[in-house]
């Protein structure tokens, strides 16, 4: 039995970045399931109607963007300090092109599944093209949810054919071979787990010999006032 | 599976501040929802359902503001002794300021979803609007649904964009990189533990002796209602 | 009890490219239930119907075969370092195209098990071939329904003896024994597993050592910069 999860640990873990992928489009799909049978109504003035339809495919994309963009770790790494970071120490221009691009698409996730999702819902784009948008038993209306799943079902091909080309492509060009490249991905990721494990100790232990240090001294009541100052860390 | 556990421990901390405020917008929403089940109806009377909607919108809005404000232990720990404390002590104006705005906006999380909710529902803003607030079946109503919910994608993209925008700035002037910042975070968190339990554990000792010591005197009636009054700890 | 799970263990086991064939296909069939009962509807133009018809078919067979080469690890594997490796280092080209058409065929197993579960439902093929594609009732959608589900029957005949023919022409023309050949591939999972233990533990220890000896030196804020730098693994 251990085995079995084990095993199941293992072929996660290998698969992590593809199930992170599956788990966030999978919460988008079934929020847009929710979100639509809930919320979405189309107008029946034909101007208003284009710009709700519009809104509500394109609006909870950017939010979703940004939120995106907001958990990403790598991009606040790469900031801290920007500013006030002396000239040598400045990442090259190269790599940084080369994390900005990897974080936008993957901050695109989230959205290119959201448009998707409300392409093969087919009740958006009708309601953008439609010029009585509120009658949706008419034949027009039937056409234009053929066109709209039509479409999601290209955005998907298109999209699909275009990473596998792109990962195949950067693959070939990669200096490291398969087996060498997964040392170095194993390597980091170690690397941080190491770093986070000995950042936790060296603070614990420092908090623990300040903290008694302070207490043994029989504090006086101004230095219970000093300690009663927030703490400096105010970036 | 304790991997697994641990695996699930570890990711929850390090992304804490978002789970918690996640957390936060389900219950706001959750809760909105019953409300909204339970308790909305908009008044017929044009003047009045303008009132009700508006109080209804806002009212939790503000209550949610000030719970949050309360439940912050910050803003206490700054105010504690404000006013006896001795000048040279007192905090500077600038370090006031941030934690001000900072205490401020952790309380505006709760109040926005709120806000954002009752937009999306899409039944407050026609009832503001509306002529004829009762009649939830005409055109105009589903015109003013749409208005309020394309407010509420447009209010929810500004948000998360001003807010990623601020985050983004800050860490590009700030004067640390960003593991030793992390450093410094959890330095804070590890002494703010460490202060916790010494402060336990000094004051049980403290009080055990005390205690015993009073016990162990055999007290005269007089000794027994000294201590029957209240303790001095009146702020 | 635990006897009865290793028995199964082992059969899992031993049956294992079965049973990730048979998921596939259970997964393909479940989704594509969904998919059609709340998705599929036929246009009325029959121009138009065609189109969709034929798109949806195709459509999503062709989305599940780049995601299946997208997360088959071996293509990449070829792929890496591909430009970059010297003559000597290069596959030959029988290996390489026996892989090719072995990821090819893997990768086809989804996008088939689509086109099959089309055919047998019976209602793209109608909504290809009738006049008036509407008209669910007719004489003639039955007609073509069975057509459909003929055609879906005489794949499936032709696919699995077509895979029996090649799997018997290989193991007949292959030069070692099955039981020889078995002992190979349990030594290949066998090496593969042994060196993926082998790269997390070198990785691990050298993690630490690094981590170690960089806090141990009481790092200066220049160095603290240095290591905010990302990584250097751009591809």
């Amino acid at each position: 039995m251990t085995n079995l999860i084990t095993e199941v640990t293992e072929l996660a873990k290998e698969y992590q970045v593809a199930l992170i992928n599956l788990m966030k489009i999978g919460t988008v799909f079934s929020g847009e399931a929710i979100f639509n049978e809930v919320f979405f109504e189309c107008p029946c003035n034909q101007k208003e109607a284009k710009m709700y339809a519009i809104m509500l495919i394109l609006g909870p994309a950017a939010a979703m963007f940004f939120i995106a963009l907001l958990i990403n770790k790598m991009s606040f790494r790469m900031a801290y300090g920007y500013c006030k970071r002396s000239e040598e120490l400045q990442f090259e221009c190269q790599t940084c092109c080369y994390y900005f691009v990897v974080i936008i698409i993957k901050a695109l996730v989230g959205p290119a599944a959201w448009i998707f999702g409300t392409l093969l819902d087919g009740r958006y784009y009708p309601c953008i093209r439609l010029e009585q948008p509120c009658n949706r038993t008419s034949e027009e209306f039937k056409e234009y949810r053929g066109h709209s799943q039509f479409l999601a079902i290209v955005m998907l091909c298109v999209t699909v054919a275009v990473i596998y080309c792109v990962f195949m492509c950067r693959a070939c060009c990669c200096g490291y071979s398969y087996n060498y490249r997964r040392l170095m991905e194993i390597y980091q990721e170690a690397e941080e787990t190491a770093f986070e494990d000995k950042l936790n100790e060296t603070a614990k232990q420092k908090a623990e010999r300040n903290v008694n240090s302070f207490l043994n001294e029989h504090p006086t009541k101004r230095d219970w006032e000093m300690i009663a100052r927030a703490p400096p860390l105010n970036c």
